[in-house]
């Protein structure tokens, strides 16, 4: 079982951006200045291959066992990483997931891909 | 603890269309035409108020423990609800989530806008 709230950062897509193949895509650089920043109480920064929102990236997802799974995208090192850390801390405080939205940053307001229920939730 | 898969249908947005307060949405009918058909083994089909997927609806999700969630939108009841039904039950058939790309409807293969792995697996 996993305890913390984990942030996941998709490393692969170019974010409409034209990058080389060897190249530092978009949500690398992101993971890398989130890790710099360093992981809030409570959560834990993971990098993952493919969130498979290419068409909206750099993406991330917010998920922890017995909340709503949370994904952002459009999202870039320059403009949202202090907003990710604190949502992703809010996050965490939260018991199902749903930061309250006068506390939510314009970031989570506006960068909103989809939410899923917590499996076996009374997602209503 | 979820046995089957769960198949989410957004009954909320009107995803573009005017509709007035008191209509049918497009993801309540997509879920009603869905249940009509009926669901596949391993499979539960569960409407869900809000999948926060509003700019890209009707919007569906499907999770099942330990397996990769998958969302999907742009959808309507007039094109896809066979695509949905196969592919729910696709994805259940699977040890992961992750339908073999030969198997995948063009419907999956185009209409994904972001995929989550499952809490605590090797997600790479």
């Amino acid at each position: 079982m996993t305890v913390n709230a984990t942030l996941y950062v998709c490393t692969t897509c170019r974010a409409g951006l034209e990058i080389p193949e060897d190249g530092e895509r978009p949500g690398e650089a992101m993971l890398n200045a989130l890790n710099d920043i360093g992981a809030p109480d409570g959560v834990d920064i993971k990098g993952v291959k493919c969130l498979s929102a290419c068409s909206n990236g750099a993406a991330i997802a917010l998920a922890q066992d017995g909340k709503w799974t949370y994904v952002y995208g459009n999202l870039n090192k320059e403009e949202h990483l202090q907003d990710i850390i604190d949502g992703a801390a809010a996050y965490a405080a939260t018991d199902d997931g749903i930061i309250p939205w006068r506390q939510r940053s314009a970031t989570f307001k506006k960068h909103t891909l989809s939410r899923i229920p917590a499996l076996g939730s009374n997602h209503d």
